[in-house]
């Protein structure tokens, strides 16, 4: 069975076609921009159906992922991202533009479905989804099937406050674990040891301009050895870890895979997760849990949404309520 | 089926025989001392059911709740007030001990199958039960069944941080969620307003002591109308409300049951704990969430050990691995 997942990103939405016999496999895939807003999304979604159809045989059903909240019956609540968008019924009218069954749900959901399915947590009971990229996103497995929660809202791991004295967030609170353990984290703090003078190969990288200092720079900089910039991946390190383990003592999976834009830093960034989460987890020695970077990479999302369509119409896994 | 639930508490522990027909009316019950640190903790245990059965009849097994995390085998790793119980088979010991099939759990985790299968959460298959006492415990429900974790340790929604620079815990971390809502923290808070000398009333229900001022005093003043007792009583609702955000962020349950010590002043908590949420939880228009009080008072634990003693021999719901 051929199963269309289209991925909604702030910039690009990622199209892509998956048989449900090996569901980590891509077919065929097409990338478009994201309207602006969101406005005509929907006509631009069943573009890309016709298209991947066209290549790849008619799907049995189609799934997005979108980047925001999503209730059980395909509605998205709140999308920052996605302003035209507010209360849309989106998988109703996926599915009476297309003519095809159609779910929809948040992207990190569906990332999280990937790995589980043909990833890094392929085939484990109890894990955690996070991606770290511009804000932070999340999706829960528990006895094997994803956490959709009552309302589908689950897995907003990036708005768990970490401080509430810390920086304004654009969700309304202060501290939300988004404002540390993302690119947008790292480029603060990169910057604020940039204007305390403790980042000068960093900023040498930057073109001499400290606001101009990127996470990018950090990492290089981190890559040709300078120590300062290590440091302040170090504080990075440290925040991912902290919200890490505030949701395994939640949670307790045994394992946590990292993906979104960061995990191009996975090989400076692993390593001091791993020791700052085992100090700051309730009882690490007696809990093994493997903190890994994601396997799919950027098409994970897409195959995660194909999955899902997989699921509704072969009667797989399916939400309650 | 007649089961037995014991809840080892700090000071005492507390024995139940239930019906499994009727799962929250208790049979018979009795409450013996907590021994100093554990130390001969199986034996008192073993007592009690002795005692139980003789009045209400021969048990089919045996369910414990402790005060710290547990494996899927029944045996303790961390509990602050079992001190000589570190890496305790508990289960086995007590089945030996007793010749009856013996489960062990956290805890929260029987208060939370109780309120779940008899109290405040019958039936919810989305739920969150929080105890605030001294500490802060925790119990999740999805999909209708008790989140155990890969290695059981799920659960433990106190140890979650929620300020980096806040006051240091006996975990070892600073700003525990536990060190904010718990009586603990209400005491704290509380004694900070008084030193800054803005709760004259409740210092004098102290008897004048700034140091002396307790949890008790605070809710005494705010029920005589007293408005800085009643400021501080809405300090500890937002961080109350603060963690229960940040798990509903999480898990998205419908219903978030509130137990423990605290429950006590319900009746000046719950409001602004609920307005309070509303703020700080993502879409709260969107996402109905009841958060309401225990049902089944200081006997729930216990009552909810017996529940799983139940599971256990009837092949009901049972954590993996």
């Amino acid at each position: 069975m051929i199963t269309v997942g289209l991925d909604v990103g702030g910039t690009k939405v990622l199209g892509v076609a998956v048989d449900d016999q090996a569901p980590g496999v891509v077919v065929a895939s097409r990338r478009v921009p994201t309207p602006d807003g969101g406005l005509g999304l929907v006509d631009v979604l069943g573009a890309l159906v016709t298209e991947l159809a066209g290549r790849a045989g008619p799907p049995a059903a189609v799934g997005v992922g979108v980047p925001g909240i999503v209730d059980h019956h395909g509605t998205l609540h709140l999308g920052p991202h996605l302003r035209h968008l507010r209360a849309q019924p989106l998988a109703a009218q996926v599915s009476a533009l297309t003519g095809i069954p159609s779910v929809v749900d948040n992207d990190a959901n569906c990332h999280a479905v990937a790995e589980h399915r043909a990833g890094a947590a392929r085939g484990v009971a109890e894990a955690v989804m996070v991606t770290l990229g511009t804000g932070v996103g999340g999706g829960v497995i528990t006895g094997g099937r994803l956490v959709r929660g009552a309302h589908g809202f689950a897995g907003e791991l990036g708005h768990m406050v970490v401080d509430p004295n810390g920086p304004p967030c654009p969700c309304g609170k202060q501290g939300c674990w988004e404002r540390y353990a993302s690119g947008t984290g790292l480029g603060r703090m990169a910057r604020e040891a940039a204007e305390a003078g403790r980042l000068l190969a960093v900023v040498a990288l930057a073109g001499g301009d400290e606001e101009a200092v990127r996470g990018e720079h950090v990492t290089a900089a981190a890559r040709a050895g300078d120590e300062a910039a290590s440091q302040v991946l170090d504080q990075l390190a440290w925040w991912i870890a902290l919200g890490l383990a505030n949701v395994a003592n939640i949670l307790d999976p045994s394992v946590m895979v990292i993906g979104g834009g960061l995990v191009e830093a996975a090989d400076l960034l692993l390593a001091p997760v791993r020791t700052h989460f085992a100090a700051l987890v309730m009882g690490a020695d007696d809990r093994p849990t493997s903190i890994v970077a994601a396997a799919l990479g950027e098409e994970a999302g897409a195959i995660g949404a194909a999955a899902l369509a997989a699921d509704l119409v072969a009667g797989g896994p399916r939400p309650p309520g």
